[in-house]
């Protein structure tokens, strides 16, 4: 599908959108809709908050209204309230940011994703315009995120959809090499031996170390620094004043 | 594990501060400390960005060292910038606030998530003090999040650590029983004589029917409706006045 479009709905802070704005560009998504916007004064805090979105995103706003919006995309709404009575004509099966990350990827339409006003959020009137309702999870003592706040756990869990690289984040791109780490077991295995550990228990204590060392994932510094103390370590080693030894 | 406190190092802007707090109570996390915090003057933006969080979570802050929270807690310390030289000292296996979550989870220790001063983040010799550190995946062209919305993607992601109650977003709560789509589907095929659909498409149409009500998910309200309008058109059926007809 093609990138969803950011959607505010009568936002009163500038801040707000700045904020928004900035969410936007952090996790790739370029084209922000705004209806009924307060002044953007670009020496406010809508353009303060926008970080480098004050460049691109936010100069390139565009007005609209709901209803242009309703009738142009697959609209998602979304809200901090989920009890709503069953019962009641607006109602709906509440998404999750992660299940409509799914559904949005699945789909071919182009997605709006609209956000309410600071205190009230979306109306009924207005949530009924819509094709979907997503919620954010959030305690159930205080589920309503601020707005800037809202739009930024959204779009952090939906920068899927957009075709902006991201930053590769790879637990393992550090982990060093097996050989690496083999040369440390080899010298742990001469350091027990050189402190005189006990012959029975040598092979147990090795495969502790190996498990240690194995949820570690260690980097290349961190293992050869190891490696160094233990043979350091073995090298000094001498049997103890009393004479026992093997 | 118990819940993990949270540290916000050299904040700048009293207003992140009050997001960060804000954050902690929509997501359920109390503890929050400081370390050289800007004054937080009850009148002034920390207490106006805080929510409800200005009622418990932010007048309870407490001040701290890195120092004293590195001797204390597991750390995880939250940076933007995973493109350090992997062959300088200061590096890590980074981690994602998902990896982090399970990590975490599974860990008996209590846990410190730090955050570093809005424009430089957190030093490499503070990193180097920590025990783990996690980025916050987001695009390659502008990683860099702001204080506030960091902290509140990274407790987002981070909420099942704590015993908070979490409001329920189940997608599936509202949807009609299966007797009550049932008789749609009743309807419907009665509906389909009724319109003198050809003989040989009706069975090809059921599943058709079927697979798009079975993917919308109807509420009971919405099945009802439909149940009804099928209903009618059943009912209103005539022969055109062609005379075709069956």
């Amino acid at each position: 599908m093609s990138e969803p479009v950011i959607v505010l709905v009568d936002p009163a802070e500038p801040g707000n959108v700045g904020t928004a704005a900035r969410a936007m560009k952090n996790f790739g998504f370029t084209r922000l809709l705004l209806v009924d916007p307060p002044p953007l004064d670009p020496s406010g805090e809508a353009y303060g908050f926008a970080g480098r979105a004050r460049e691109d995103i936010l100069p390139a706003a565009q007005a609209t209204t709901l209803e242009d919006v309703a009738s142009q995309y697959f609209t998602v709404g979304f809200t901090a309230t989920t009890h709503a009575d069953g019962r009641r004509h607006v109602r709906y099966p509440f998404l999750t940011p992660e299940t409509l990350a799914t559904e949005l990827a699945a789909m071919d339409a182009q997605a709006a994703l609209v956000f309410g006003r600071e205190h009230t959020g979306l109306s009924n009137e207005e949530l009924a315009s819509l094709d979907r309702v997503c919620s954010i999870p959030a305690t159930e003592a205080y589920p309503t995120l601020n707005l800037g706040q809202a739009v930024t756990v959204a779009l952090y869990a939906l920068q899927g959809l957009t075709d902006a690289p991201t930053q590769q984040v790879d637990p393992t791109h550090d982990r060093a090499d097996e050989e690496a780490i083999d040369r440390f077991y080899e010298q742990m295995a001469r350091y027990l031996v050189a402190i005189n550990h006990p012959i029975e228990k040598r092979d147990k204590t090795m495969r502790l170390v190996r498990r240690v060392i194995g949820r570690a994932h260690p980097t290349e510094r961190e293992i050869a620094t190891l490696t160094g103390i233990v043979r350091r370590g073995a090298e000094f080693a001498q049997p103890p004043v009393d004479g026992r030894g093997d």
